[in-house]
């Protein structure tokens, strides 16, 4: 026998409806040069059918690619539901990537149309002959576009303004494509995940579920982690799906920008790169200006593992609940969450930080397990470290158009790279990047152990440890320190010894004023290696 | 292009594997005649596969039909995993249709095996002749099962004592059928709806999500719908999905019952029909027994629509809100509900349990319109009354093995029979049945708004309004009332008087101890017009 349910396509049009049909009132707000912009869910839509109408005008059809370079806009997030909508595929590229890079991934997606940020122009200039594919160039922002060599360009608001409102998006395929992302792998080019309006939708929901970060029509957010990044973490589609409000922070925003975006929204839920926490921290520790954070109660904060220190400081100092998820690029990106069960309720303060510094328990509809070198499964006893393995309709099975990393989708699952450990109620504690475990005389080091160590000294801004090859132990650890008064290397030494075995302490202490950072805002730990094989951080090994 | 995501099917054995592994802590409990029986979901887990191994052996192979005949207890909730998690079709039938109508639905669902609550052994005798598919009766309890004239007849538990509970679930197309259930029509036989894993997935995630129940891992649930009534309203695989601790009222409950577990297991949120909230009611006022209730939040109240009376009720007496959604059978069940968005937040008590009066606002996926006699789309102004239509991915598109009502499904969209003005935020208030409405004088006049104004009398228990044929008027409306104490007529039309138009007042009041309502539980009109059209109950129409 046959279910007898009707076969309506999980789509993202059905979010855009309901966003206008229902929440047509709430706000959207971007923070520009000049000021804020507001408009409406109303307006909005009625600005993503003119954005559809007018790419169609030049001529782009089902199945193209978009690529945008853009900032967190009102005009990008237009493009999250125009170029889906319409059957198109949104192919976000990073900003941050090299003009290198950003040439391959155009020319590898083939993109037919790009809408980019006006101070991205002269960087398209340069890659211009990887640019055979793309037919125009449309600019973000108010005016008319400015003076390039590039080939047809036009201003979005003059596209906008001819354009049909009153279009009727198709109803499309679940499976059909609608986003992508390249993520920049430790090796060789950029590799793309592609997106179905099916998984979007299903992670769309999951944000939204009690236990997530639960995303809700009363809440206002502001969405710091970048449009260019990983669907912008699905914030924009959650946010639209509920009808919440959504604070945009624009172009090239600061740190200051976010606070005061923060207190003239009335932001109650900020998601960012743990990064971004650290520097609003700063921001706010140095006394500069004074923001009213009243409004805020969650700071989401991903990327990477914000630190313990982090997580204390905003709860003991604004009142803020810091939690995280664990997710890549391959998974949409969100596979687990960290809530506290109700088991939890009496833990105390150190107790419940501890467990908010955990990556949290998988989704619903995510399945994970653990894996030995020879793939055999894991206990979840908190104390085995494995690979993680994960799978669920929101996980890629396979990259674009690259035969690079079959491995990686060995067997129906993907393989993360991740090392952690799962405890008996399902929470994952992230030990390593498989290839960023630190092996030393046979024994395993956790640089993420010794980093989040480090960071919760006073005196040390960012922490990154990396094994430097070793006569005797094949590998060592050593820790690349940025602090923000002198502080002695046995000084730190001493910091450590209380919390780990001997021989898990570094070898070395390198001073920096700054750790370098990849393309996406993690620590360059594949940077920091060579660097550190060839020798040249040898000369700042100093007690300053 | 194609999209590149893994291609995991929505079904609920990853439900299941949630529970069991992140929440294999959290407890079922469920009244018993001689206590509580309380397990975890890890128990749980076990039972689940030992009692679809046991079904197995009984020759119950994919796609076939397993039938139950329970209350909702700890064994018909195993069954609601173990049998579409092996690929089995659960088809619960409402312990409350007629002998004739449970043959019917055996015969036309073609139940291979039964599972039954020992006091339904009697009628199934009465309707043995009916049941030659079935192969295998199985009787829920803990003992040996009684004596019956019945074929091959086994204890539940000692079927799952010999079998396995380490089996391995089949994954399955999530198009594949999960469960059905029947729903009475206004005439004629019942008809058959067939879920899907799909649908039921998608249906339990939009119970977790922000701005509809909510279901979360740290509530209590005491679920009163029953079992067997639409996939309990999809509460059972909610719970699971989340964790939720679940209380179960166990075999013929009555209102105290209730009063007794939510007391006992510290429910935090009880979901029943209105009627079963007016019961509570009763038995609270009565003062027979005291209560202790603090624990209690949220009541979701449904089958019909709660009398604002009642909401303010719960609200002044006990701190409860109730929330309300609209929904049925062949939309598994819900499709709108009532959250108070955040415009709302400064209105006066009175607005917003005027507000929480409504049906609510679609939930995500769900598309709904309201279409004129013609099928002509009508405005969502507050004001235009017509037919409401929706479609999503868990409404039926057909009945099973049945032509009838095939323009139902007309179009893409399922005609739901109800008729109802939506207001411009998507505010859902159900007007009547387009069955029940009545014309009179060639306007309308909506038996659910006398009724509900009628029950907010204080002596008026329960009110029912119907149609009676009138040679001048064609239809006038009549009052079917039972109230707490004698109660004229004259007074409840003066009381009537200055809500409504003078023609919608109702032409007699028949006083009745209590209305007489469906299998389902709510008030039976057809019975009610056919009575009135017969002139059964003139000789009630008195001043008492």
């Amino acid at each position: 026998m046959d279910s007898l349910m009707m076969d309506r396509p999980l789509q993202l049009k059905t979010l855009l409806w309901r966003a206008e049909r229902l929440f047509g009132h709430k706000q959207i707000i971007t923070r520009r040069d000049d000021g804020y912009r507001r408009y409406t869910y109303a307006e909005f839509g009625k600005r993503v059918r003119r954005l559809a109408d007018a790419l169609n005008r030049l001529g782009v059809r089902t199945g193209d690619r978009v690529g945008t370079l853009g900032w967190n806009t009102d005009q990008h997030y237009e493009a999250y539901f125009a170029v889906p909508c319409m059957g198109v595929v949104l192919h976000t590229i990073n900003i941050r990537l090299s003009p290198d890079q950003i040439g391959y991934v155009i020319e590898h997606a083939g993109d037919s149309v790009l809408l980019v940020s006006p101070e991205q122009l002269p960087m398209l200039e340069q890659i211009r002959d990887r640019l055979t594919n793309v037919k125009a160039v449309v600019v973000f922002g108010d005016g008319p576009p400015p003076t390039t060599a590039l080939g047809p360009v036009y201003g979005y608001e003059e596209l906008l303004a001819d354009a049909d409102e009153e279009i009727e998006f198709p109803d499309v395929d679940e499976d059909s494509p609608a986003g992508m992302c390249y993520t920049s792998g430790t090796t060789g080019e950029p590799k793309g995940v592609v997106y179905s309006h099916r998984s979007t939708v299903l992670h769309a929901l999951i944000l939204c579920l009690q236990g997530s970060i639960g995303v809700a029509e009363r809440e206002t957010y502001l969405l710091v982690t970048p449009m260019s990044h990983v669907n912008s973490w699905g914030m924009p589609y959650a946010c639209a799906l509920q009808g919440a409000s959504l604070a945009l922070p624009g172009t090239q925003p600061r740190p200051h920008h976010y606070l005061e975006i923060i207190e003239h929204a009335r932001v109650s839920v900020c998601v960012a790169a743990v990064t971004v926490g650290m520097l609003m921290r700063q921001e706010l520790e140095s006394g500069r200006q004074s923001y009213v954070l009243d409004s805020l109660h969650t700071l989401w904060l991903g990327g990477q593992a914000p630190p313990i220190g982090e997580i204390r400081w905003w709860q003991q100092a604004h009142g803020v609940h810091v939690c995280q998820g664990w997710g890549m690029t391959e998974a949409s990106p969100l596979l687990t969450f960290t809530t506290l069960t109700s088991q939890f309720t009496d833990l105390d303060d150190e107790g419940k930080f501890r467990l908010l510094g955990t990556q949290g328990q998988p989704m619903p509809l995510v399945e994970i397990k653990l894996v030995d070198d020879h793939g055999e499964e894991l206990p979840w006893d908190g104390k085995h470290a494995g690979e993680i393995l994960a799978r669920s309709p929101w996980v890629a099975r396979a990259y674009y158009h690259d035969t690079r990393s079959q491995d990686s989708f060995a067997g129906g699952w993907f393989h993360t790279g991740d090392v952690g450990v799962i405890d008996q109620n399902g929470y994952l504690s992230l030990v390593d990047r498989v290839k960023d475990l630190i092996k030393s005389g046979g024994e395993w080091i956790s640089s993420v152990d010794l980093e989040n160590a480090l960071m919760g000294h006073p005196e040390v801004r960012e922490a990154a440890v990396v094994a430097a090859p070793d006569p005797v132990w094949l590998e060592r650890p050593i820790a690349i320190v940025a602090t923000n008064s002198p502080v002695a290397s046995d000084d730190l030494t001493e910091f450590l010894r209380e919390k780990f075995p001997k021989f898990w302490l570094p070898d070395r202490f390198v001073f920096v004023d700054e750790v370098p950072k990849t393309g996406v805002g993690k620590f360059d730990k594949k940077l920091l290696r060579q660097q550190i094989a060839a020798g040249n951080n040898h000369s700042t090994d100093k007690t300053p």
